[in-house]
């Protein structure tokens, strides 16, 4: 089993390398939103679609087990999607991204969203080719969702803290929710925002700026 | 890919029959609580036990990635309990429950809770020889999950709505996850509650009860 999943990882790296050498070909930023379900990946791109229409050309990739509504969602938001359901399957793969990537065709100099599962297990250890992974945990989780999700918030280069607007109904430790994520991943970035009444949202804007930069100074490594 | 996890799940298979022969000859309860993660499983649970503790003995399997922090919730509610980590795992198999139960040495006539890793993917594959999975819906994460994690609430007996007492703060269509839910599975019962205000849980303790008395009768099927 040990060795099977060790192949299994190894093809699905493989993959990766190729995606990620394609997409700093094309100068595009590519960043991979895991999260548990109804964490608000959606809503939180359907808002950053809106905001930064006139600044970003944006694209995004919908993983889902089943149903084209995110797909739907965003492009009702205004950005081209593309959605890749995965039947039984827990996470996306490299492969059904750059199947993905070839049906969506991102224009150079542009920004990849790619949706995954929601799942906080999985994504974890599959890399798609993207610069970084988001992680959105949101309030209403629970705190100690890093611990015991430890793989993903080591994978994942930020920690969106989401739903903000809910904290006064709900019993979550802000600074023990952070403090968790740093210590299972001490370089954790930390950003909190409500995609839902819009609070926090300019650091987030910032991030993605940022991240635009390093992409593009990183366009010329093969 | 596929035959090997037809193979695995035929494996995964014969064990849960062995694990539900062993229940049976016991005369226990076993559920199986599958949902995303911080759906409230564990707070349902120390709730429950805390409620019903001079009613039934609970006995409690708890699978997680990492950490023993909700083991030590569920005795410190009173109740034994087996913490189960799976490392990179992302769901539980039969052969843990089983090396599980043998360590946790439920009581005959008891009910054994078992807590799944939060996801709403992996477990909904993997019977683990329990009577019933429990599929556990916050109302923080949206009215649309049973549509997009179909096999799970296809695989469910029960959809136990949770956090009711966040019903005003947030987006949530009650009657719509509920025919989302009947429409990937029509037969699936329904229940709402706050795990945490204690409204509705009359109702299931009321199923509990039910499916207590359900899997007595059925303790000489072998």
């Amino acid at each position: 089993m040990v060795a099977l999943e060790a192949r299994i990882l190894a093809k699905n790296d493989a993959g990766a390398a190729k995606n990620r050498a394609w997409l700093a070909g094309r100068e595009i930023l590519a960043l991979n939103l895991v999260s548990s379900p109804g964490a608000g990946k959606t809503t939180l791109l359907e808002r950053t679609i809106k905001d930064l229409k006139d600044e970003v050309p944006l694209f995004v990739l919908e993983g889902d087990q089943a149903t084209a509504n995110d797909g739907e969602r965003i492009r009702a938001a205004g950005a081209p999607a593309v959605q890749v359901n995965t039947g039984t399957g827990c996470h996306l793969e490299a492969d059904m991204v750059a199947r993905g990537l070839s049906q969506l065709r991102p224009s150079a100099g542009s920004v990849v969203m790619i949706e995954n599962v929601g799942n906080l297990v999985c994504p974890a250890m599959f890399d798609l080719g993207e610069r970084a992974k988001v992680v959105i945990l949101s309030v209403t989780e629970g705190e100690d969702k890093p611990l015991k999700y430890p793989h993903m918030f080591r994978a994942a280069e930020i920690m969106v803290l989401n739903k903000t607007d809910l904290l006064p109904h709900v019993d979550f430790d802000v600074d023990r929710a952070i403090a968790n994520a740093r210590e299972v991943n001490p370089d954790i970035a930390v950003l909190r925002l409500s995609a839902r009444t819009g609070e926090g949202l300019d650091s987030w804007y910032g991030w993605l700026r940022e991240q635009r930069t390093a992409a593009a100074r990183a366009a010329m490594q093969i």
